[in-house]
Formats: C-alpha cells, sequence, structure tokens
C-alpha cells in the first residue's frame, strides 16, 4: 500500500469529478483518499495525506484552490476551464516559491485531443491549405470551442515557422459569413447539433490531396486516461505544465 | 439509326461542352450532330436538324441561346449559372408560345447532388438539427455554393411544413463568425481547401443519433450520367422544367 | 385526460424497457399504465386497461407475450430481436383471428436507420457501385450487423429491379479477405472498436462521384421517437406491419 | 545555372513519368536533362549528366535500371513497385560498391500518406482499438492495398512496444468474412467503388473516443510534392533509404 499514489478530488461531487473518483477507484497504482466539495473543508486533503489533487470545479474558485494546494505542497492536475495569461503567471509566481510541486493545467484531458494537436502541427508544415470544423451538441454556448482556438494557434505559428503564408483563397463574396472564423489566420467552423457530443476535424489540402484527422469524444469518461497519466507523471514532474501533451512521448 | 436523338451542343470547345461531346458520341441511343461555340452560327444546330441542344456557356449568352433554340422548336438542357426568378419567368413565356417544346434547367446534374436534396427534404421532416457543410476547391468565387443554398432553402421548406422551428442553439459568444451563414435559417458553412474538389455534407440530429448525406464530386465527368438523362427526358416533356430531380423517379 | 393512449411496458425493468418508460411518461399524449416484467403477471395489462404495448424482452418468451396481448385485444409495438419468417407467419396467423388489432414488429427504431435503409433503396437504382460499412463496439457478437445485412437485402433488390448487375471488381488477390462479407452480392465490412457505439456507412459510387449515407447511434435514447411514433401510428392501423418504415411518410 | 540539379526520368511516357517531367520541369532548382523511355538508351542518362534519375517504370525492368544507375554513379528515387527484402539487400549490395551514391525507394510518394502512417505509429501506442479501411476504384488488383499492409505492420510493431495485445473483439459469428483481413494482427478492410481513387481511413479507439486519420489521394500530381522532396534529398543522403518518411523532420 506504501507505493500507491494519494489522490484528493475538488470538484467531487460535480459530473467530472464523480468520474475523476471513479477513475481514481479503478485504477491500479492510486489511492482515492479525500473528496471534497464546495461545503466541504480544503482542510480534508491534507488530513488524508493526498499527494495529488485533481481540480474540476469553477474558474471562480480555482484559483483560491490552488494557491491552498501549493502552499501544503500537493501537487495539481487541474481541468477548470478560465485559465489565461496572467493567471497562468500567478500561478507559476506560486510554484516558483515551493520548488518542489508540480502542477498541471490542461484544456482537454482527451488522449485524442492532444495527439490531434500534436499532428496538426506536424502536418501544418507540409500543407498550403488548413481549416478546422468543430461540432458539438447545441447546448454549448461558446464557439468556436476552446480547443479549436488552441489548435488554431498551434497550426498558425507550425505555419509561419516553415515560411508558409494565408491558405489560397479565390473566395469574393461572402455576405452572409458562410467562411466561419479567422482565429489566427485559420478558417473555424463551429457546428451545433442535436445528437452530437463533441468532435473536431482537422483539414489539410495540398496538390492532388487531403488528409483529415478527426477526433470524436463521445463520452466523458474519455478524459479519464488523460487524468489518469497526468497524476501519475506530476508526481515527478516539479513547477507549471501547461498542456497534457507534454507528458506524452510524442 | 432513324431513332438516335439528334443532339447539339452549345459552349462547344468549353471544359464542360468537351465532356457533354465525348459523353454524347458515347452514349447509347444519341446522335452528336452539331457543335457551337462562341464564334460559330447558331443556325448550325438547325442545318444539322438537332433536336436537343445542350448549353453550357455563360450567363452572358445563355437567354439569347435559348430564345434563338425555342423559336426553332429545338428542346434544350441548360447547364448555364445564373438563372433567377425573372429568367425563369421569361423563359416561360417563351415556351408557352411554342408547346411542344421542352427545357430543363439544372444548378447540378450529378446524379449525387439531386438524390442529396431529395433525401435532404425527406430528412428534414424528422430531426430537430440541421446544418450544411461545404467543400471546395479555394479558386471559388461564391461562398456558399449555389447547391448548398439551394439546398438550404428545400430544407427550411420542409421543416416549415412539418412544424419545425430553428435548429436548437444555445451560442451566446460568435464574435469571429464560426457559426457560419444562416440562409433560410439553415446554418452553412463554406471550407475551401487545395486538393478537395466539390463536396458537400448534410447534418441531421436528433435525440442520440445523427444522420449524415455527403456527395463528393471528383471529377467534371460525374455530370454526364444527369446530362444524358436529361437529353433522353427532354424530347417527351414540353414546358420548363426547374431541376433534375424532376426527371428522376424518386 | 380520455384521449390519452393508454401504454404498457414488457421488460419494463430491461435497459430498453426503462428508456421506453421514461420515454413515454414524458410523450405527449401518451400515459404509462403498466409495468411488467419477468416476475410480473402479465394480466397487469389487461387490469390497467393497456391500449398498446410495448415488448423489449427475449426471443425466447416474446411469442408468448404477442400470443396474450392479441388475444386481449392489445396492439404491440415489438423491438425484441428473433423474427424469422416462421415465426411472422406464426404472428400473422393470429392477427387474422383478431382483426381489429395491430402488431408492428421492427429491427431497429431509430429514424436515421429507417431513412438509411429508404434511401439506400433508392440511390441503389442509380450506381454501379455499391459497398457497406458498420462499425460497433467490440462487444458485438455477431457480424455483419442484421441491420447492415437487412439494408444489403434491400440494396440488392432495387439493383436487380433496376438491372444492375455485380458492383465492378478487378480484384485478384485478396489472400487474406479484406474485401469483406458478400451478403446478397453486396460487400459488407465490419468494424468493431473501442469507443465506437453504432454506426453505418452506405457508399454509392458512378462515374466520377460518390454519395456516403452515415447513421450514428451514439445512445439507447435514439430510439425513442420510433417507439412512440409507433405507439401512436399502430392504434389505427390493423394487422402485422413488419419494419418502422412504413408507418413514415416518405 | 550550375547550381540547379540536374534530373533524368526512367519510363518518361508513362503516366507517372509524365507528371514527373512536368513537375520537374516547373520546379525551383531542378532542370530536367533527360526522358528516357523503354525504347530509348539508358545511356542518354549519362550523356546528358543527370545527376539524379527518377524511376518510375515496371517490376520487371527496374532491377536493371537501378544496376546501371548505381554503376554509372547516379543517384534514384525509385516510386516503381515490387520491392522485397531480396530485392532491397541486391539494391544494398549494389551500393556497398558506390559509396557515395543514394538511391530512395518509396511505396508512395504523397505527404498525407506518408503524414498517416507516423501519426499511426504515434497513436498506435495509445489506443486498445485500432482498424483500417482503404478504399480505392474498382480497377485495384490487390487488395489489401501495399500502404494499407505496410501501415497495418508499422502499428502492430509500435503497439508491440508499448505491449499492447490485440484489439479487444467479441465477434463470435463472421460466416462470411465481414471482419477483413488480418495483417499483423491488425484488422483491414478493402473498399472498392467506383468513383472513388485513392483513400485510407485509420481508425483508433479508446474509452469513450476516437481518432481518425484519413488520407484521400484525389490525383496522381499528389504524388509530386515528395518526388520533388525526394530529388532534392537524394544527393545528400548516400546508402539505400527506404520510405520517404525518413526524408521529412518528423
Amino acid at each position: 500500500m506504501d507505493e500507491l499514489i494519494r489522490v484528493g478530488v475538488l470538484g467531487a461531487r460535480g459530473r467530472m469529478g464523480a468520474q475523476v473518483r471513479a477513475a481514481v477507484e479503478a485504477a491500479d497504482g492510486l489511492a482515492l483518499v479525500a473528496e471534497v466539495d464546495e461545503d466541504d473543508p480544503r482542510s480534508a486533503l491534507v488530513d488524508a495525506r493526498a499527494q495529488v489533487v485533481v481540480d474540476f470545479t469553477h474558474p471562480d474558485v480555482v484559483m483560491d484552490n490552488l494557491r491552498y494546494c501549493v502552499e501544503q505542497g500537493l501537487h495539481c492536475v487541474v481541468g477548470t476551464s478560465g485559465f489565461d495569461t496572467a493567471r497562468l503567471d500567478t500561478l507559476a509566481g506560486w510554484l516558483a516559491d515551493r520548488p518542489g510541486v508540480g502542477v498541471l493545467v490542461a484544456p482537454n484531458f482527451a488522449l485524442g485531443a492532444v495527439l490531434s494537436m500534436r499532428f496538426a502541427e506536424l502536418a501544418a508544415r507540409f500543407y498550403p491549405s488548413v481549416e478546422i470544423i468543430e461540432l458539438h451538441h447545441p447546448n454549448k454556448a461558446d464557439a468556436p470551442s476552446g480547443t479549436a482556438a488552441h489548435t488554431a494557434r498551434l497550426v498558425a505559428r507550425a505555419r509561419a515557422e516553415a515560411g508558409l503564408g494565408r491558405s489560397p483563397d479565390a473566395t469574393t463574396h461572402d455576405e452572409d459569413g458562410a467562411r466561419g472564423a479567422l482565429v489566427s489566420d485559420v478558417r473555424v467552423h463551429s457546428v451545433r447539433l442535436s445528437g452530437l457530443i463533441a468532435h473536431q476535424e482537422l483539414l489539410f489540402g495540398g496538390e492532388g490531396e487531403t488528409l483529415t484527422i478527426r477526433h470524436d469524444s463521445l463520452d466523458r469518461t474519455s478524459f479519464m486516461p488523460g487524468v489518469l497519466l497526468a497524476v501519475r507523471e506530476i508526481v515527478g514532474r516539479p513547477g507549471l505544465t501547461v498542456g497534457l501533451e507534454n507528458l506524452l512521448p510524442l
């Protein structure tokens, strides 16, 4: 038992938190030792001697949670959204004072999303054309999705490094906006459809050929392999890590 | 030989015209008797005793061509673009004076495009959500494509008849226009990518399921079965017909 | 309240039965009046004055259930599998003695599956090539799926009526069976993959174009609109009906 | 002009050879100096002082061509099929005697095919399930395609290195072979359809998600960027190189 990684969950009664609890309990080498939600004291994490804390809570409380955990020397795996550069800088400052502690912040824990982004960076250098289509259930408030926007920026950077300009486009008439959004000069299209869950297509095109990378998330469980991987890796990775891709041997 | 349908081609040296000539020559039951392009006299059609004329020319000249052909009693199959309600009314007026003559005007002669539209009308009544993605080579000037816009209108009419309102959509943030164009209240997305030719996806979604109808045109030859069908049918179909779907037993 | 259709559920505690109960309770115009599972007396259906009985049970008991229901004058909607011609004949015999009673037996209640089959029949007449790919979770025991095999037979019949022979195929080397199964001369491919649920692609191909009809079932709830439609329609449709497609205005 | 790479083409009048000639002529930094087909003397390559020879000929003559070129000190880029281990060993032997000469043999020059293979190797380690679908025009003689079989072997090797066993599969009934071919324990499905050209889908699946990598070759021109890249690189890469992926910075 000594060798098990002791895991606490913040936001334990939320939908993602419930998945995390079940996944940790079923995983080899991990022990679920604390379940904390909004009405519970965070000290329960320390009392239970948690080593790693998984936070799927809310943008309004995540920074407080992280300050507490870092101060207490708890490693963190964070899936809560809402991290901008300012927040990441603040977090990095706290970690500078606690050099042994590791925190991972990731916008998407699905392996397929992470692999898609990595493949997108690799493919982007070779194709004159690229567009992104993301497709989600109709209850989503934002368009485009954070993952699509992030992917567009990665693609744009890779294209710039390869000396590629804008994708060719002879469109002269598009009164109604059918050509979608430009994110870092990459076209992104957002579909909202009943029956869908979370899907993304990256389309690359060149002379006589196209390459399509499609990721389909059909269930919240798809995030769990990434969360478990992160829990296992973060104990040996001090400082701030942004993006699950940094933990994968790609 | 008496039973062959005698076919003339207008725009015979254009890219589509060349395909039509080859297709007519290879087809059973048809004889290619006249090839007319911009520098040739249209009277060559009459001299050669053509029965059906296929017109893939240009919006600027097609109405002149059609007036001549109708006056001369020649049936017409028209793939030239640029027909609005006013032009169709004018054409119908000419045909009223020549009751034996038939003209077909069609925006798309690919069987798959026609079948897609028909299936879209049928499916539209059953699904709360629908969106259209059309994907073309990057040299296309217009977005969305004429076929996508036409399909959106067909879908909207079918939904209205079935008492369906707008597709559900909780989007509150879309500053950059990722959600695409609204055509008759149907979202249409236009992708432009090197390597592509002409493609369209119709996405229908409901409780726990989606239905996708995808048409890929990889070659101009895909229009020829529809053109040949039209040539054979129009000799027995006087008056104005708009859309190849009217000639298919669907 | 008098106008509500009174619905009983057989197999009420099974996974599909639970969905049916929830769907009936949430539906306008229907009242859930009896829930019967294997340990309950079927007479509860009569006691509750059910008008329509929905049966998602097991091939071993469904015929007994249907004999009882037909004798009692209860209309039935049946999603249980295992119906062959002999069973359908037996059922038709029982119904001949009770001319006012209607029974629907359907292999698939998803609207998209029914629409796919209908579209397949329509498209099959126009394309020289057709193949079917069905994709399911890896716990499925049978290959190909019943829906794929049924679709292949519908396609084959439509092709025969249109005078089409086999799809063109120059394959001379296929030692390992990569070309899949032949069902009524139509190639069917079965994919089994973690993460998938139930999906089917119908591929039609001709000169320079392809038409693809894809159905994705992501959730058991996708069957409910079809079940509810059947419940509402079967009260006015005496005799035996096989296949939900007969109730849709296609 | 001195800095141009001087290129000769073997099989210059074949369909691929014609594409290569046009691509070399249009490319910066390359000069087309010799065009040799079956009735021409190979010495024309030497006479024209070619530095790199591109060979798209036939399995029956390619080894003779290569022996000649290597002896003459000409670098080679080879797209002709039919290379097995024995042939590659023979070729490596010839090159051992001419240490300055480089030869690239590649089964597929499309960038998307090469990227697909590389991505497949990377993704294979992370997913319990994988299957391959390759789709081609109906005139293809072999099933599965060489590229699909090669990809299956790469995937199998990557899975073995990651300690993964067979993909999960509960199939107990598959009398007709719908589950396709097993190539190195990876299921491969071959579709043959009019209207298609050359396409491949790699499907990876895990808990609640799937990742699909699709490559569509719509035109023979899709091979040209890979051929030109190879011509430029092979002059600085002595010895035998198998597979275009070795020249890409992946």
